[in-house]
């Protein structure tokens, strides 16, 4: 949540230089992004998001984003939609960085989601997908279950520092996903990373999803797992199954899920978390003592993974109704 | 530049439910104010600014400061206007903290000021000073020239270490001042720290001043003096007379400096140098190493002390045309 790079009111107005779509009558940084820089950005045309993005991104990678963003927005999902400058294109440069304006969406992150939120939540969700069904663009899933084993080698140490006796937990989930993981489930482009924070509403509706920098090709259901996760657990860790099946039920409203997605999604759910354990274990371990910005806490996702690895043991999380899925 | 204070959808709600101002359509931590959180926060009846009050707040003198904006803007002058809640209070709380809402103002900071932007500056100042005038809040200008020997006394090896030799030389400015600061100079509520970046234009004209937590009472002609060594020094450190006659013929244009104002201003352009070197000096020391902000360099400012203290030997900085005031 900062803003890293500096942008005169020159630099702004040689970049609208550039663009059809006026002269800036408002240009703020906004506290928004981990790995850009974003302003509010008003002109005499309207209202925008200047996005510049910082040494962390692979900008080989953004015009998959970009492209699906416009993509999306083009078939009526509530996305931010990058606009072209004069030469057509969506990604251009200032103070020597990648950055790209696209259009502002008015809604509010919700903090605590409540079940109608969740309902919600699943109808964008499956929304998202659908719409995206088509873009042409492809990227591998680099945090996905093939890359988990890879990704935790260097972090056995770390994770005993956090609580002895977890690594051979974690090698053990590890070997059950190697195992159990899903290989025929419908594929397509995720979101990847829809938590509460990247999602508006607007008078309790689903308004906007924003940051689709994790998106990639994956199983559609494990994009649904991956908002269980982020959704659905209390602040004391325990897993509100209202909210869930409330998740579910607005996903299926749009995109009914098979036998095969129902009976996958326990497991999706485990394997989802155990993407963000892996991923804030690392962050974790590689800030220094006394920084200002303490990363996420990979406890919550270590505490995740074991309330879905004592369901598997009884069948699952109960997800669809009173029976097992 | 940074967002302390977290501030959730519900924390959001109920603070607005003690206004009348509409519900939230858009809420935005954003990158302004060094002492206290900004958020921009469009509601259903228009677009507000919420700033809330951090540790480093006197929350006694904060009546001062919103009274003024209250006051200034009630007179036509464009700065922030506090938002009354329902009980007719500018001040309450979110989250156990100070805060208030003014109104949305729009226009950008100028980060190298060409000489017409000087003038308006000096325009917008003298207007500043005009609205203020009769508000009867009073605040004692605990940074201005009564206080610099007081401020300076535990910072001498401070300035030891930034260049050898440079304590004795302040404590002469600081003699020079005791000695020579104008008693009887017209007083009166002074922004004390109109910087570009407090300062918004719209199509080249003076739009809104902002950020009025130095205000102070004091000599009105020093408040000039303050804007001449933030807006009219080059980065080369050079001081750019074509800038600063500018300002002050805008200033004048509005208000007319008497023959002691104007022959006090090289001195007290001196003497704003010196609060802004002793105020940086002290942050400078009190930063860790390593700190992710560096603070401002104190050498900008002790640079501007050197340009003042040569032109005094010269009868002054030749603000008034070919020959000293």
């Amino acid at each position: 949540m900062a803003v890293y790079t500096d942008i005169s009111d020159e630099d702004l107005a040689a970049l609208l230089a550039t663009y059809d779509i006026g002269e800036a009558l408002v240009f703020k940084g906004i506290a928004e992004g981990v790995q850009n820089s974003n302003f509010l950005l008003e002109t005499t045309t309207g209202r925008f998001i200047l996005t510049v993005y910082e040494e962390r991104v692979n900008a080989a990678e953004l015009p998959y984003f970009l492209g699906l963003m416009h993509w999306l927005a083009a078939r009526g999902f509530p996305s931010a939609t990058p606009i072209m400058d004069r030469s057509g294109a969506m990604l251009t440069q200032v103070k020597g960085k990648p950055c790209t304006i696209v259009n502002f969406l008015a809604g509010l992150s919700v903090r605590r989601p409540g079940a109608a939120h969740c309902r919600q939540l699943g109808d964008g969700l499956a929304w998202l997908h659908q719409a995206a069904d088509g873009y042409e663009g492809y990227r591998f899933n680099d945090l996905g279950q093939s890359c988990w084993a890879g990704m935790f080698a260097p972090l056995k140490a770390e994770a005993e520092g956090l609580k002895p006796g977890l690594s051979a937990v974690i090698e053990g989930d590890l070997a059950a996903f190697q195992a159990r993981w899903p290989k025929d489930l419908p594929n397509g482009v995720i979101h990847a990373d829809l938590f509460p924070d990247n999602v508006f509403f607007r008078n309790g509706q689903f308004a906007a999803a924003i940051d689709f920098y994790f998106a990639c090709n994956d199983i559609l259901a494990y994009d649904l797992a991956v908002c269980l996760n982020a959704w659905c657990f209390e602040p004391d860790g325990s897993f509100n199954i209202t909210h869930a099946r409330a998740m579910i039920a607005g996903y299926q409203a749009r995109r009914p899920l098979s036998a095969e997605e129902r009976k996958a999604l326990p497991l999706l759910a485990w394997g989802a978390a155990m993407r963000f354990f892996l991923t804030r274990l690392k962050d974790w371990g590689s800030t220094p003592e006394g920084a200002l910005v303490r990363p996420h806490d990979p406890l919550e996702y270590e505490r995740k993974l074991a309330v879905h690895r004592s369901a598997q043991d009884g069948g699952g999380l109960m997800l669809f109704g009173d029976q097992p899925a």
